[in-house]
């Protein structure tokens, strides 16, 4: 009567090679934020119900992940049910499980305002929970990675986020475009094409699935939602734009012309590209007048990054807000962020093999031997290299070499310490590179000497 | 009509500071957990219903969290509640939180048998949930950082994890007794008192209450439940144990005389404190006969750790265990496991004030500036500090010199790089040390060079 060990639909686990995947993604991440002043922090899973209700649009509240009331709070309520109240349930259910980082750090600002210190600097790498269709690369689990500035409208703020992003993926070696654009520059193409505020919405969230339906599919939704015969045209006008970012944003002064907030956007962003190159983080930084973003709180600098040579979709995107926290009764407080997709970087990154070797950062040595009194003579030696900072295991069980050696090779642990009879007889030790085969004996002292990473001073080619 | 910003009952929000002090613990215990091999694992929050429930004892139950059902199957769950089938509810209960880290370890190893290799040793740091009654440093979400190795009954095993436990604590400066006993011990006591099992359930789980209710609790407890008077007087005899290790073995043999198992249990627990004095890891190890564990899966080792020099209850315990995994269709699956309770560490050391100065490890150098120019001016060095690995701010705003420097100071920011019209003019920047107050002028390459950690070498006093 054993239960089958599954996981619920689109739950993930683990493993150990991939868990290093990310960590090694997710240090790179934090280093850096952290390299420009960002600090870390945690919000719970739980959230309140109503902190995140209506918050995510219609199809967004299905999607979210209720607590089920519990003990007397659900007797209760089901009898409610049962009596013919079945809006007993919803008045029961207090806990929902965060959806994004978002919502809850809007939260986390307005109730820690007094703790904080303004412009407040957070990233925070921590899971969501949506309750989506699984399909191939999407999960109900999923960690999402978020640095935002908040309480500046600084465009320095917005130009250090553009520098982290580029900082990150050159250290990844990821090649990557960061496509850059301005809210208030497709609020400017709006005034000139005479749109409304909704009219704009639907501009803008149709210009959002170009990549997807293609410049004749964005066209004809724009017809469909009855947007004039120019909106249309001055979409095509957009995507034929080229040339150097220069002549990108005189090509479309000549669009946005006469709007003063279409102007002020272009002078962001020309401010933005000048400055970046002037820092030498300019190299991954494309102008992109099609770029919309899906998220309609943005008002200023949007951008999106995704990779130049793989066909992978965005790794990440964020925009700077005017208002992030007035649902919770603080407005006007201002700020940018940006979010790193773990999921598609571990993606790009094994595609383009460009993860550090497992043998430079599991297990480097392991004792092998064969028997309980030679595995009592290694322990000193394994705890003096583990002095040392090197990883290091001793196989617990006096089993056949073949076995112990697999353990390695199943490990990628590099190198093998062997100790018989004749090693414990004469106090040597035979060290083995699994890779390359071969054997050599060693005294300890040499052994430490092999492993110690400040030894090449002391007794190196120096 | 903005929404009150508020967490749920026993649900926290770590702030910058707070995480520092956790980021710190668990990159100290990582780091270990490594040295000796163990890799990281992580398992989803969301574990089906039937892989929880069922595991925990009836209270245990009762405190996980489920998940709701949604949409189609909500609305047909409560339109059968209101048929009359309330079980329809439960039925429709699919998901739920993981309680703790052991039991989606166990569903773990079964489900992934074929890609792991034996002895597996995995850690995992991650946050359980539990709807117990929130109360003072109990909260309903808190991390637990286990490590366990599966699939060898080998004492190496028990020893590494007693090592592991003592250069946890000492890295961290923590003065701590590991108190250690076995299972096995206990069972010739109860061997020698003609115990059943069930009575043996009885004594260990009362002795596990010595330190809350006292010698004359616990006896009283053995007498409610019916246990003979020998048991309690056994009892007395055990918390009067005294002297050296070596005493209390040759003590208790005088109590388990006779029986097997009994002696099997001292000679294992003589052969760690003997292995673990050779290894000189040793210095916390305490021999204590009345250490029970509450959990009734241990069947060898049993060991708990505590702060020696405050009142804060277990930091961490952990024991050996023949069968993890039969639950899930794969019987005599062996092995031992510890844990460390983040929370409580967290209390010990900032009471003990062992967390290393925040001016170490956040932002080191703020440049205050007095506009946009001179903020401009001062990017390219901020962009230079960071290459070098110092964590760099740019004040975002043009704001009061006063207000900038307050800033640093709330963000423990140990220097403070003042840019006015004066240093523009001169290519020459005022370095202000926050702490001693005292300022100084540099220029570019000197401000460079103090804060390169390589700059000693080639310019110090070597």
């Amino acid at each position: 009567m054993a239960i089958k060990p599954a996981l619920p639909k689109g739950a993930r686990d683990f493993l150990p090679a991939e868990m290093r995947e990310r960590t090694y993604i997710t240090e790179v991440i934090s280093r850096i934020f952290e390299r420009y002043g960002y600090q870390r922090i945690e919000t719970p899973a739980l959230e309140r119900n109503q902190t995140l209700t209506g918050k995510y649009g219609e199809e967004g509240d299905r999607l979210i992940f209720k607590i089920a009331p519990r003990g007397q709070k659900l007797s209760s309520a089901l009898q409610k049910v049962a009596e013919g109240q079945p809006e007993a349930w919803q008045q029961a259910t207090e806990e929902a499980l965060r959806y994004d980082l978002t919502v809850p750090f809007a939260r986390f600002v307005v109730q820690h305002q007094q703790e904080l210190t303004f412009p407040f600097k957070r990233y925070q790498i921590q899971p969501v929970w949506r309750a989506d269709r699984p399909q191939k690369g999407r999960y109900r689990e999923f960690t999402q990675c978020d640095a935002d500035a908040v309480g500046s409208d600084s465009l320095l703020l917005d130009l250090e986020l553009i520098a982290i992003y580029q900082e990150v993926f050159d250290e990844l070696g990821l090649p990557v475009a960061i496509r850059l654009n301005h809210r208030k520059v497709l609020a400017g193409l709006g005034e000139t094409l005479g749109l409304n505020e909704e009219e704009l919405g639907h501009f803008t969230m149709a210009l959002d699935k170009l990549d997807k339906i293609g410049l004749a599919g964005v066209q004809k939704e724009l017809q469909e939602r009855g947007l004039p015969e120019t909106a249309a045209r001055t979409l095509e006008e957009l995507t034929a734009l080229d040339g150097s970012s220069a002549e990108k944003i005189q090509g479309l002064l000549r669009l946005v012309g006469s709007s003063a907030i279409g102007q002020q956007g272009l002078q962001e962003l020309n401010f933005l590209l000048e400055e970046a190159r002037a820092l030498d983080r300019h190299q991954s930084l494309q102008l992109d007048f099609t770029l919309a973003r899906g998220l309609d709180y943005y008002t200023g600098t949007i951008m999106e990054v995704v990779p130049t040579e793989q066909a992978l979709g965005s790794l990440g995107g964020g925009g700077r807000y005017d208002d992030l926290t007035s649902l919770f009764g603080k407005p006007g407080l201002s700020g940018i962020g940006i979010s790193f997709g773990l999921d598609r970087i571990q993606l790009a990154l094994r595609e383009a093999r460009l993860f550090p070797a497992i043998e430079a950062i599991g297990t480097r040595v392991l004792f092998a031997h064969f028997g309980q009194r030679e595995a009592l003579y290694c322990l000193n030696l394994a705890q003096a290299l583990r002095q040392l900072g090197v990883p290091t295991e001793v196989y617990p069980e006096a089993v056949k070499l073949k076995k112990q050696l697999q353990y390695a090779q199943k490990k990628y642990i590099p190198y093998v310490v062997l100790i018989g009879e004749e090693e414990l007889k004469e106090g040597r030790f035979t060290l083995k590179n699994m890779e390359q085969g071969q054997q050599e004996e060693l005294s300890k002292i040499e052994l430490l000497e092999r492993f110690n990473p400040n030894a090449q001073t002391n007794h190196g080619k120096h």
